[in-house]
Order: C-alpha cells, then structure tokens, then sequence
C-alpha cells in the first residue's frame, strides 16, 4: 500500500484473530506515552501485529521490533505487516523471556502472559524515560505487573481502563444499548 | 525543543486553558481515523492549541492549519505552537464560519461552538474518504451535528465517548474512588 | 403466589415484553426517593406491569394504581399482577394524559411516552414531599421533562444512569466483554 | 419517627461514618435478591447502620439483626436505628467471624474484612433460596469471597458493580463533568 493510506482501511484488510488490541487501546498508548514518531519499539507477543502496525505507522520515523514465540502467530503477522506495506517493522520469532537484544528503547509494549517476567529486562534496555506499557484482559495480570514494576525505579505508574460507548443519533438519541463493556488494561510506567 | 522530544514532555510546558481536548480524545481521533502522518489537516478553533500540537506532532510529514477567531485564544496558541518546537502548524486568527481556505483536506477537527455550521464547507474542501470529527462537551450540540451531517454524502458516521478509568493497584486493588466521567462526545464521519 | 414468596421468583414467572423497567432501575426508585412502605403511588404506562409490581412488593402496606390506555398492554399486565399475588395493585384501562383521579400521591413513576405533558398533574396530586419518577430511554424525552419539571415547584431535582457492570470472577477476573450499556435515564423530583 | 417517614428523611438525620453502603448499593441488593419484606436478615458489620436500616425499612414485616464487633461503631449503629425509629432491628455487639447464631436466614449481607471467612457460616444458616450477598471494596476481596463460595452448594451467583453517573439537564445536557467511579462491588449467591 501506498505510504498514505489510511490505517483503518489498511486495517481493515488485515487477518484478524481473537484478542486484538483495539484501536482504542492501541491509540491510548500513543495519547499517554506521548512517544515521538522517531521512536525505537519493542512490541510482544505480536499475534497478529495490530499493535505493532498501528504503532509502526504512527511511528513512521522510528522502527518497531516485535516478537512473537508461535510460529503460527508469527506466520499470520508477517503477512499482514507485507499487506501493510510498511517497512519499518522486524518480526523476531522468539521468546521475548529469553532476553530482549534490543538497547535505548523508547516504548515496550508488552500483550503476553507473563507480562510480568519480562519487566526487569524491559527495565534494563529501556532509555531513561522511555516507556514500558502492558496490556492485560485480567485484572490477577494487572496485579502481577504493577507488583514487579515496584521493583525497579519506575515513575508515572497508572493503570487504566478505557471505555468507549458508542451513541445512536437522530430523532433519537441514546447510547447503544448493548455493546463492549471490556478489553483490557493499560498499566503504564516510564523509567526514571 | 529536540524533534525527538515525547509529546507529554512538551504538552506539560504549554500554558493551558480550561476545557483543552484531552490526551484520551485526541488519540481517538487518531485510532479511529487512521489519519496518516502525510495528512493535510484543518482544525477550528485552536484554543491553546493542544489538539493542533498533539496532531501535528503524528502527523509530522503532513501539516496542520487551525482557525482561531478570538485574539487572545490565538495569542496562547501562538506560544504554545512555538514553545513545542512543532513547524508544521499555521494558525489562522479567523473566524473559520467565513470559509475554509483549504482544499484536498484529510481531516478537519472542529472544537468550537456552532460547528454544525461548518459541516457544509468542511464536506466540500475534505477529500474523498476524508475525516471529518468534531468534539462536543454537551448533548444538544452531538444532535445539531449529527442531524446536519444527514444532509452531505458522509459515511461511517459514529458518535462515541470515551471514558477512560484510573485504577489503584497494590494490595487493595479498585477503581479510583472519584474522577472525571465527562469530557466530550466525539463524532466521525467520513466523506463517500 | 405465597406474600413470602421471593420477588425474583415473581418476576421470572411472568409474561415479559421489550422494554420492561429493569430491576437495577427499579430499585433505584426505591433507594433515591426513600419512599415507605405504607405509600399511595401511581404508576404509567403499565406496560408489562413489572414496575408496578415491583413497586407494589416492597410498598406492601400501600397501594399502586397504575394506568394503561392499550388494551393488550392492560391485558398482559392485568394477567402479570394475577399471577405475582399480589392484592395491593389496581390497573387503569386509562390515557394519564386524561388526568389523574387520586389525590395525595407520595410517589409517581412514569414509563411512556410524552411523560412531560403529565407532570402538571402530577405536581397537583403528588403530597408535599412526594416524588415524581420518570424512566426515560431517550435523552431528548429527559431534556422535555426537565424542562416542564422547572415550570413547578420541585426540589432536589436529579437525572442519572444506572450502568451494571457484571465481572467474571475465577482464576481470571475481570468484567463481562459485553453486556448492556445503557436501559434509560431516571428524572426525579420532589415537590416542594 | 413515624413509620410512613421517608428513608431519604430518616438516612439524612443520621450520623455518618466513611464508607456507608450507599442507597444505589442498598437498593440493589433488594432489585437483584428479591427479598420479601417478610425476610430474616443478619447483617455485618453494622458500621454506623445504614445497610441495616436500609433493608429493616422496606423489609418491614421481616427483621433484621446486625453483628459489629467494634463498640465504637454499634455506640453510633445503636443511636442511628435509635433515631430512625425503625423496632425491627436488633444490634448484637460481636463479632460474626465467631460464629452465627440466627437459622433459617433469608438472607445476609456481609460489609467487612474477611467477608470469605463468615462464607461457610452463612450457608449453614441460610434457608434453601437464601441469598448471601457481600459488598466488596477491593478485587482481592471480591476474588477471596467467590473462591469461597465456589465450595458451597451455592447458585445464581454474580458479582456486579453499579456505576451511577448524574447528568446535568438544562440549556446544555451532560453527565457530571466529576463523580463518584467506584464504591464496591456486590457479590450475590443463592443457597440451592
């Protein structure tokens, strides 16, 4: 695709697997974090790399590493970063538990069980206020993470949850009567 | 400031006036559109320009040209844009009712009073497939918007609100007790 | 039914129409008007009849006159109020609209359309202190009663929503993924 | 006070401590359990009484005895039933946690430390159909108490939050630009 392109319709044309983070969540990250489009990113798990594609487009002068343990994951994330057409993504096919090779990293973003195993190393390779973000369905998640971030010399710690309620307008007008109620929580902390 | 500079580094240096569009609702604007970094956008009216300053700042291959009518709104924008470091923002002190000067535009944004008003002249200088969001703090001007919008060949048209809440995590773990459950309605729609 | 028998019970046995006062709703009447057990209230549109019957369970040494002018409505209630037992609910085959004949009212609660146009005579027949309740699924029918409510001397005027999150809780916590976001508004004021 | 006094008028003459269980909770447990007014009700902590008063009032014909194991808080428990003229309230100065001494309870409410621990005592005392319901401030508390009930023949169980947002109705329409996010979360079971 053209550089231009819209993100939502090259979104739309993408693979889809359960548990994407949505546009919503994945924008929220970009409105807290503040990070530049010049931004080093390291992203895991990518599953089907709505993340990391939404990040690596609005991050379009910076690059985004993202690492993904399955190889049938990483399989449908590398086509969807070709039909993306965007050039500034890396797919490692490895455990981010293993280490991260990555060093002066703007934003981790972690989407993975065990988020909180990964803290330290994110921790270690991170800049000086740069970011980590974790995104976690289950709040037992939350929990794990922001007990770890407590070990090392984080600052701006916050978790979120971010409820958007769409509204029918018209003769009418209302909120949607029946509609998405959660997808996860942001847990945000930047390396002071 | 550096190009490389985090955006919530420069946001909290700017003077800041009541009821500016919050972090939350300007990177919806960004998830929801998918609006690319080349974007050519308007925006009415500035206020102190965090809205200009946060888009222009992902949109930093593209440019923002934003309408301010009042002179003194336009003076705090003018320092604001300056002490962000951002060059690719023009602000206009004009009243955008009088007209849009540009043409070919990817996203117009309106923060303003009466921008029902501004849905005719907005529908005619957007792109095809051009955004048009416009964010209301009160119900009365959703359904103004709304129902002019009816009259133009818009699509994906969609209103929504965005509550976004902070939560204590640590041995007791809940939502914060009390905290904003109001900013603003934001509705989309997308020129056929 | 047995005067003990549980109101759930009650309630799951009887004929169900769309848009029936939920009891998140229902309850709230009672836990934000406070009104006695001994209360004389008066009830429309009927619809199913759940409300009245909720009302009239826990006012269970007052009575509720509810008014409904469709007769199939009147029907399903009528059959509703027979099976739930209970002996202290009178159903009006009656338009409100036409007036109301009681008099000394501690509370009024109104589920119909064009709710506004009764509030007048509801001000005349409601006591001193007595509550008016209105349930509205629209938010221009709350801006038409608020409006109307200001004509009389009412106090301790409140609209709110009621959201009932429902969480999953186990070996992985967190709030159900879908759900009802919005069943309607509740209006409430007390004469002066 | 006179028993056709409005629970509104008594609650507000009371003495109140932080951390009451406020009307839209109390009021929701009467929506979601169905309790008839001819219900036995043991409830703990009495803190300063509002719960108890709550349902002693529309459980009218019925009764309710509260547990407090603190004297300080029955000394104000004591005073504030006292005042609200309610004679179907007994205050036992105990802890619950040492057993309860009441059968054939319809049903409990437990709002305090250690709730899971009273878990297995309640199902005892309850009557088949009987609920327990648990008002919990934090998750952990929220995950202790349903891994407790998990060990019982309990039903129909549900944990649920209510979140009341109030809107401003005028010339302009909006929630409340700040309120109140969180109080607790109800947790409800139905001995089968």
């Amino acid at each position: 695709m053209n550089k231009k392109t819209n993100l939502i319709d090259i979104l739309n044309k993408l693979k889809r697997m359960p548990q994407i983070v949505t546009p919503k969540d994945a924008s929220l990250i970009l409105g807290y974090t503040g990070v530049s489009p010049y931004s080093h990113i390291v992203d895991a798990g990518s599953g089907s790399g709505f993340l990391c594609i939404f990040l690596a487009y609005y991050c379009n002068k910076g690059k985004v590493v993202t690492y993904e343990k399955r190889h049938d994951f990483a399989e449908v994330a590398r086509n969807n970063v070709k039909s993306s057409g965007l050039k500034n993504i890396w797919i490692k096919e490895k455990d981010i538990l293993e280490g991260i090779e990555e060093k002066n990293v703007d934003l981790i973003t972690l989407d993975m069980k065990n988020a909180e195993e990964v803290v330290k190393n994110a921790f270690q390779v991170l800049k000086p206020d740069g970011w980590l973000v974790v995104y976690s369905p289950y709040i037992e998640q939350v929990i794990d993470v922001r007990n770890e971030i407590e070990n090392f010399s984080f600052t701006e710690k916050k978790t979120v949850e971010n409820i958007v309620r769409e509204w029918r307008v018209g003769r009418h007008t209302l909120p949607e009567v029946s509609g998405v109620m959660h997808t996860g929580w942001l847990t945000l902390a930047r390396k002071f």
